[in-house]
């Protein structure tokens, strides 16, 4: 069964001055099952150039890749699927143009968007965001991990949660449901993006593990 | 033999006002042969609701149908085909996406990226821009006509020329070897779609005429 418990978002605006691939490289020597490459301002050739590089780096390393929206390069670049926001094209067009196996994430922001991403034949959800900053300063942020545990409930697809991610949730956030944790900043925005994503990574196999036990 | 006389390109910015599926709409009834969809803001889903609209319209018209840029929605909308500009994916790995008789179109502004196109597997040629605003106020437009000639001499696809195109100059792009004109603001930007598209026919169709009696 496809893993996906560390998905790293590539996201050259938030990360300290790298570029995409090298993103990919350092998340990947931390233990990144999946890499998405997500840019919305680069050319088509440009994105192209990207995805043809991390597809080389991810294959190597047997770690998923999956490109962001654009279907036609996720295609062409032969990665493992694509990812499509609700302003994306809709997952039931986009099937009928995707090679067997190819794998197509869907993002919902409440159940029914999950329900209907899976009617729709999504093959997992990226569901958030599932922290938000709060009102009051120095409180951090609030997360509603019971939307994790509402829509595990009703879905039988991967769920990996996103938005405000990171360890100081890990463990909640699996223990409410969730397959896997989306991630940008608490990964790309770190000084040691590869020792942030091990850490990370520790922190989900050991919360895996914990719920085993607990049952 | 696909008829490429009148290619109008939708671009919402530069009409007064109407929207991609209303320009196409009455440049179809002013005689228009391709309608291209090209829009760079729109998120995928928003593109891929007016691409169907066009597709219907072009279809019960019998015009071609191509999308700028986006092969994944060209091809999931069921349009003819695609138009790749210089920086969008290379043919070379759009054509395997693509189904049979799918057209694919490349831009190119110079003979080099013109046979560079051809032998990529480009179906047709968007050369341009054939005209630059001079200098010179009230000179009008400064065309280099004689690219298309060079260009027709060293390729066999269809050269449709683009960039400061419209009545003033159609007879000679014609007559320079031109294919069909590829236009936005002679027929989008004008109060009248139609009949701007009407009257850019009619010339383009005598000037056909012309170059057929002289040889
Ligand atoms: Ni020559």
């Amino acid at each position: 069964m496809t893993a996906y418990d560390l998905y790293v978002i590539t996201d050259e605006g938030l990360s300290k001055g790298l570029t995409h691939v090298e993103i990919a490289r350092r998340a990947i020597a931390g233990g990144a099952d999946v890499i998405q490459l997500r840019d919305k301002s680069m050319s088509g050739e440009e994105l192209m150039e990207c995805a043809v590089q991390i597809r080389t780096l991810t294959k190597e390393a047997g770690v998923l890749f999956i490109v962001n929206d654009r279907l036609d390069i996720a295609i062409a670049s032969k990665a493992d699927g694509v990812h499509l926001g609700q302003e994306d094209i809709p997952v039931k067009l986009a099937r009928p143009l995707a090679p067997p196996g190819f794998i197509i994430g869907v993002s919902a922001g409440t159940l029914e968007e999950a329900l209907q991403a899976e009617r729709d034949g999504a093959d997992y959800i990226g569901l958030g965001p599932i922290c938000h900053t709060g009102s009051k300063k120095d409180a951090g942020p609030v997360c509603g991990f019971g939307l994790i545990t509402g829509v595990k409930k009703h879905v039988s697809i991967p769920v990996i949660v996103i938005g405000g991610i990171g360890p100081d949730n890990a463990k909640e956030s699996i223990s409410a449901g969730a397959d896997g944790l989306a991630v940008i900043s608490a990964v790309v925005s770190q000084d040691d993006v590869t020792g942030a994503a091990k850490h990370l990574k520790a922190l989900i196999k050991e919360a895996k593990r914990q719920k085993v036990y607990e049952g």
